[in-house]
């Protein structure tokens, strides 16, 4: 299997996939949240069980180093793990319980018990970027399986033969563990997925990847006859504001810190810091080159599609009027590009907005000068959506409040004194934001809580206790946590 | 303001209503929680002190009778007074709360505070058939107000008076409470409200009424440059499935109450029971004519659009040749329209399914044989998104099991040996379901869950407390339940 690329779905395949999905939606789900636990444990362990042939696979594929692979392969297994705790703990399907009440303004209350269900089939689009964690086995498949949905995979074409291997270790697991044939597939090529998305089975869509890939998909998701949610994480530019105290309390560190953030990994981050906000005249080209004096090399970007949108769009940036090109070697637009760092000022950004304020996926950010404290604040509001957004700044700054005010405003995860990359899989986790860092503001990828997109309420109103969903009977056999009247439940 | 029918706003009006209550955003919701809590206390106090010129502006302009009308303003006020309970209570929020941990895999965790904070302004459209619960000061804005978003109400043209009358006393109230100007505006006519729908300005819409329209909407909100959320409540036909055993026991209650609720406010309901299901040959003509007999009198719809439509889809409807009038007056199509039962079988509905499977708002019900059980779940599975399905069943019934199983799969609120209209505004009610019920399926427009509609997660890192909103501070000042390291925090 790893050694043959897999071919494109036929259409007549993937509506057979589909039609297999959408028949295995009923059994999926009733099977329980404890026996999904057994199968997201066994895909967990089916999949280290097999670092050693997926790290060199994904390494070959994707140009990514061993460690982070390593790394990544096992935050993969990591989350199924923590989806399988939360299936177990029981709060994510929000059991609510409304007991009769005659005295119930305006008309007497009946029992009324909702809790959430699957949504149905869901089409996730691997990412290019993250092979492991955002493609076959990753988040989205996750939260998708954990919540009771089966899922068509469409694989990225970056990591083809790592997404047939991935997808087979998924299959054998679901399989050891009695999941119905359809609960998972994996699907090859655009038109593939592009037919997903508009197939009458299918109930939902995750994406991972550029602004246009997402928001093509999420227009094809919303005309539909039938519309469907559609959650895609785009793109973002994770702006980092660094305050005149800070900068000299500990100026080293944080552009030391900075050059490292924003080159992991070739800067292929959907939270690579695009922007570096810093006052003017505190920051030298030559502490700017010291600090990068450790990550000059160059690497390889993931795929031949990145590489070409990277050297167009560094080009437009340092062909920019108003942009001067700091850190950028003659093999910037190499095979293996070197990091790149550009400077400009906040009213040059703010005059040239739409040509500056886009995101370069890639090794490079651009420092941005502000004069005063007005200047800062005028730059943060310029920002629409963002996955992150950072202020370095010391306690006593008294701009800090309003700038994390305006943040919040804008991106869905605002850091203090820290860097966005490294995306820690909580509950309280949320990777998301504003439109076009997603089409669902609503929404995290990242986290527990993304179990939420793919879950549905439903409401039984006076319903013998035998006719519902075990969650919701008195008993509550399953000893999920509820609320009932209004309270949290006594245990 | 009550005696002048308000004229339609200029889009310069629009524009600039837009631009204050985007304006308002920011301080509206840096009140907190507790001067919204004052804020929607009042508008409820100024509601229910005006009931004696609201209630005949209502009956004049909506031709709906003087206690449904009082009952409808009790529950609108009751609606904003549930929610400034909610805003107390503060669940809402989901405030959630991880601690470093060193040893999280696959890497250190920092500290991370998530919370809901508001969208921004949302537009609001009101309904025609509830004046009150679901238009100017109804179910959306008291949910949006309640989330901390500024509301533009796109009022309904069936109901322009009392939506100026309301629009005033709403204003006043705000204002007296120390709202800033700008949080709440009514707007009127389409252009108006499509207008809104196409702003920068505005972050979610939504909506109650018509396929047709709410999809129009939900169309122009998905195509935005900057989609937004567009949350619209539409058309469902909320199927009653009766079982031969519950028919034996009980066939004349079942009957009487089914008259009494597809008549209720001549059938004008979200929620009007549209179809009722029967074993054949075990409900005669004369059964269900005696069954209507308290209800034959006609009433006047709401608008005249309504009645236009009402009349055009019940002649389809008694023009198809698989349908038979059982009860059907001359006057069924006047402008008192009286009630109309048809009755046709599920092998003819199945194979007339576009023609059959059509919401027909108004006071009419169709009722179809089913010849077995098989039938049965057959019809049960032609149904798409619905609001509400209805089992009269007894609990030794072996279908019944399958045919709960089968409609929570396709509807929001399943309800065993009651009636669809009359919806409690509570915590676990879900009023939504899958398209075309809604077109977002993950969420309600009636009880306290609707407010999950304008509120998005905000993810804080690192950030020390004195930068973090109150309800993510260590010492929880406003006491709001929040989850700590996975569990709920110890009071």
């Amino acid at each position: 299997m790893a050694d043959e690329t897999p071919r494109e779905t036929t259409a007549a395949e993937v509506d057979d996939l589909l039609a297999r999905a959408a028949a295995a939606s009923r059994p999926w789900a009733d099977r329980g949240a404890g026996a999904r636990v057994v199968s997201l444990r066994a895909v967990a362990d089916v999949l280290d069980g097999a670092a050693d042939t997926l790290v060199p696979l994904a390494m070959e594929e994707a140009h990514l180093g061993s460690a982070r692979l390593v790394g990544e392969l096992g935050r993969t297994t990591f989350q199924l793990r923590l989806f399988a705790e939360l299936l177990e703990e029981g709060s994510y399907l929000r059991a609510t319980i409304d007991h009769p009440d005659p005295d119930w303004p305006p008309a007497p209350r009946p029992d009324l018990r909702r809790m959430l269900i699957p949504l149905g089939p869901v089409v996730v689009f691997a990412a290019s970027n993250f092979p492991f964690a955002f493609s076959v086995a990753g988040g989205d498949t996750a939260a998708a399986l954990a919540a009771g949905c089966p899922v068509v995979l469409k694989a990225h074409p970056g990591h083809l033969r790592l997404s047939a291997l991935t997808g087979s270790l998924v299959d054998r697991a679901l399989a050891s563990t009695g999941a119905p044939e359809g609960t998972f597939a994996v699907i090859y090529g655009d038109a593939a997925g592009r037919s997903a998305v508009t197939s009458e089975h299918v109930k939902a869509g995750a994406f991972t990847g550029s602004l246009k890939g997402g928001r093509a998909l999420f227009d094809l998701a919303a005309s539909r006859p039938t519309p469907i949610p559609f959650y895609a994480e785009m793109g973002s530019l994770n702006p980092v504001f660094v305050t005149g105290e800070a900068l000299a309390q500990r100026g080293g560190q944080i552009l030391a810190d900075f050059a490292t953030s924003f080159t992991l990994s070739a800067g292929q981050f959907c939270t690579k810091p695009g922007l570096l906000f810093v006052p003017s005249d505190a920051v030298t080209d030559a502490e700017l080159t010291e600090a990068m004096a450790p990550h000059r090399s160059g690497s390889p970007l993931l795929n031949e599609r990145i590489h070409r949108g990277y050297v167009e769009t560094l080009g437009a940036l340092r062909g920019h009027g108003a942009v001067r090109t700091v850190v950028g070697d003659d093999d910037a637009y190499a095979a293996a590009p070197t990091p790149t760092v550009m400077a400009t000022t906040v009213p040059e950004l703010l005059a040239a907005h739409h040509d500056l304020l886009v995101e370069c996926f890639g090794p490079t950010a651009l420092v941005v000068e502000y004069a005063d404290e007005g200047e800062l604040l005028e730059a943060a509001e310029a920002f629409g959506g963002e996955i992150t957004a950072v202020v370095h700044g010391e306690e006593t700054d008294t701009i800090v409040p309003r700038l994390v005010a305006l943040l919040s405003e804008r991106a869905g995860r605002v850091v203090w004194n820290g860097w966005p990359t490294g995306v820690s899989v909580t509950e309280a986790m949320h990777h998301g934001g504003p439109y076009p860092a997603t089409t669902a503001p609503l929404h995290t990828s990242v986290g527990t809580a993304s179990i939420d997109r793919f879950l549905r309420p439903v409401c039984y109103q006076s319903m013998p206790g035998h006719l519902l969903p075990p969650a919701l009977r008195d008993d509550n056999p399953l000893g999920v946590p509820r609320r009932v009247n209004g309270q949290p439940e006594e245990a």
